[in-house]
């Protein structure tokens, strides 16, 4: 049947779409959700079929197309095109065979991730998909296949040197960065760190929201490559450089019932740590009861996992677990995380002494798994070393290059949150402090978030700041005052 | 944050969906498939949350609607909007408690099923419930739940008499148009008959499709109910009167992967029929290897599991299970098909005797269900009776009202498919002849279909005719030949 092209002058920015009218479909025994091939003259495409149901959206005899169809056809406006019906990928058959509880080899999982990425597969099959991983679990040998069908469907940065060292936090505490206190002390001590980073989903801030206070972090793969050959560290946003570009559309799907699977969150951290080539990863494992490792024993649970699976990836694995039951650092926040950050490698009188702990801590536990003394942790940032490190990738970087606290802007709309009653900080859960810090508007206000004075189990007297909300709207911080008298995860006994 | 609404000019046919531009979502922490709260001035509705990359589909400070949302708004393009996030139903954490396996109590189910009837569910969150159900099954309780459900959250035909006939063919056996053979039987003997039927979606024809042929099928509620008080029997399409409307929408994500889990196919089977106010329900389970139900032992656990859901309902059951391994009757398409219903109601020597035979079995079981004499079936279709009560049926359903095998328009191009050896009849599979009479356009093409004068077992010499196969047009004529030299479920030996 030929068709007449209406331009939907919608994109998708994931599968091509065609609609037709409902008629039309009928006439052609063609139903919602099936594959059809599109063809203009010479072009063609493969589409997926939606229905519409009146004349307005989609008249009869036309072929309504997103953007994605029409640039694939080179088809505008009034072209005439012809459809006809196209089989479902393979990939669709080894989801089914998922979903019925059979263990999937590399090939078929590959084949899934590989549709996934180049958009062949509809949401509803991905849906599938991930629901299947999610109910029956995936086996070692499922993830394995996982990780490297995500890595091998995405930028690779590839690197001579070795070891390459890496880490992960499974996130949920405030506050807790780490990373960039970590990345400038081993890159100090000589070694490798080539750090990608997320942007915050749900907190208030992901590392690189945080850097980006500092620097720019969208770089290039040639670019980190350069930085990263001749400083030996670098932090930067993993989005603007598709790695396993397979997780964002998988997070698409999971993010509607805050899904994620244990096969596949360690597939997603691990798919990143490969794509650069990392031969070393440590993973922190933050225990909250409210948090998403609930208990020592999960905690316990997830680093074997990720023992195994590194192990099959060719990747060591070193996993700490700690104590997430509170925010770490003072600032939450990108603006006031970056200045703790600071404070800290400068050895500022002004740094909190929890993130200070627990950086050297961790980079005391990489610098032991390549065979070095973990005290050299301490010389650099004792030294000044790490801070000097630090300035040279800010700058290498590009963007603001701000290297000192005073440069960096905090919101100027404040709030102070006292105690009413003089006692012991009992409680100052995670989920609280995020929640205020992003109703103030945090992480796209980068100013914007929480400056705690307390800590649990600190005494305090009626009358003194806990806390200080900072917004760069007044609206922001109204709104973040009203959610703070409904808030229960701050008490005092 | 105040928007500009754009007019999309796409309609859903489902859940209201809202665009904004990327950098709009970003900063107003929005993310993909949140739920909106969309305002203007007085007006509001709650609608999905999608997004767009480019300036083009939707500009920054813009919202694009779909027509459902500008019609809950009465937005026009260029008004102005407000949105807010608003939370997801109560229904979303139903869903996913059945992801991790627990079993859903009556309220739960109720509030995912009417949810999903009002479109305040996104496709991705009906495709989680939809696998959970197929990974975790359904157990009995759950299973009555979901039926009740769709049976409250639709339309009703309510009716006075006692007891309710009803009937029911687990698909897949071409040609076997029993139910247009029994429901005149029935209505003869004096009983209660209103058959709600499907339309086809991957067979040659569905009751709906054949009864088409004769008369109107699309009646509403209220005609339906005359029609039944008055003559006792009609057979109408069941997709007209919203009856159990959940189940179109439930389809709609079970058909891309094929999914039809147990739980799922008896509510959807029972709620039909709990939505006619049947009292007596008899369920006909052909088995075939190649078909639905595989062998006697899965249809034996099928019948089991009729009986138990029909119990808790109050719906008497009976199952018959019968031989499913080749096409019942010689037509096979919607005019093929109704012209031998008629042949076997008129008692014409042209009436298959397969389908006759079936017919007269089934009609027997229903009466001895509701304790009446076996023999009234035949006497009813001997004495002509059935006939009658089929002519008024026809009659009173209005449209072609076609009473005579001779009215029935045949499709004009034909070719006869003959035999390359002599011998007998090895293998006459219904979807290798599901397959050619629907390439040949059965169903949208009435008069398309194939015309069987051999079944399995039967002598065939070389040269003479298997089947015939009709079309309405040459080109699809065309397209069945060709189909007709792959297919291999027609042997000779």
């Amino acid at each position: 049947m030929k068709l007449k092209v209406k331009d939907m002058d919608i994109a998708t920015g994931g599968i091509q779409i065609v609609i037709l009218n409902e008629e039309d479909a009928r006439v052609l025994d063609l139903h919602y959700e099936d594959r059809l091939l599109v063809k203009k003259g010479r072009m063609k495409t493969v589409a997926v079929l939606d229905i519409a149901e009146s004349e307005k959206a989609v008249p009869r005899r036309h072929a309504g197309l997103f953007e994605e169809a029409l640039d694939a056809l080179h088809a505008k406006h009034n072209d005439e095109v012809e459809v006809s019906l196209e089989k479902k990928p393979e990939s669709v058959s080894y989801i089914k065979e998922k979903l019925t509880g059979k263990e999937l080899d590399y090939p078929k999982i590959f084949a899934i991730v590989n549709d996934i990425v180049n958009n062949n597969l509809t949401t509803i099959e991905v849906t599938y998909f991930i629901s299947a991983c999610y109910t029956h679990g995936l086996t070692t040998k499922e993830t394995v296949a996982l990780t490297r069908a995500m890595i091998n469907t995405g930028n690779m940065l590839r690197l001579r040197q070795y070891p390459v060292l890496d880490m992960h936090c499974i996130g949920g505490v405030a506050g807790n960065r780490t990373t960039m206190v970590v990345v400038p002390i081993l890159a100090a001590a000589g070694l490798t760190v080539p750090k990608t980073s997320s942007r915050s989903i749900t907190s208030p801030a992901g590392t690189a929201d945080t850097m980006e206070v500092l620097a720019k972090v969208d770089l290039d793969l040639n670019r980190i490559k350069k930085i990263v050959d001749k400083i030996g560290g670098c932090m930067v946003w993993g989005g603007a450089v598709n790695l396993s570009p397979a997780d964002d559309k998988i997070i698409k799907v999971e993010n509607p019932l805050s899904i994620d699977s244990e096969g596949n969150m360690l597939s997603s951290i691990l798919a990143k740590k490969g794509s650069v080539s990392s031969t070393h990863v440590l993973v922190d494992i933050p225990v909250d009861r409210g948090g998403k490792v609930k208990n020592r024993k999960e905690a316990e649970h997830l680093g074997r996992q990720f023992r195994k699976v590194g192990h099959e990836l060719g990747i060591r694995m070193r996993i700490v677990i700690t104590d997430g039951s509170q925010p770490i650092g003072n600032g939450i926040g990108p603006a006031l995380e970056a200045r703790d950050v600071l404070y800290v490698l400068m050895n500022d009188k002004k740094a909190p002494q929890d993130l200070k702990k627990k950086s050297l801590m961790l980079a005391g536990e990489m610098l032991e798994m390549v065979g070095k003394d973990r005290k050299i942790a301490e010389e650099m940032l004792g030294s000044g070393k790490a801070y000097k490190k630090m300035c040279q990738i800010i700058k290498a970087q590009g963007g603001a290059r701000i290297t000192k606290p005073s440069m960096i802007k905090i919101g100027r709309h404040k709030f102070d949150y006292r105690s009413e009653k003089s006692g012991k900080i009992a409680r100052i859960e995670n989920s609280s402090i995020a929640k205020i810090a992003r109703i103030a508007g945090a992480p796209q206000d980068k100013g914007a978030g929480i400056y705690l004075y307390r800590h649990r189990g600190e005494p305090v007297k009626k009358g003194e700041k806990i806390f200080t909300v900072y917004a760069e709207s007044r609206e922001k911080l109204g709104f973040a005052k009203e959610v703070l008298k409904k808030v229960d995860g701050i008490v005092v006994k």
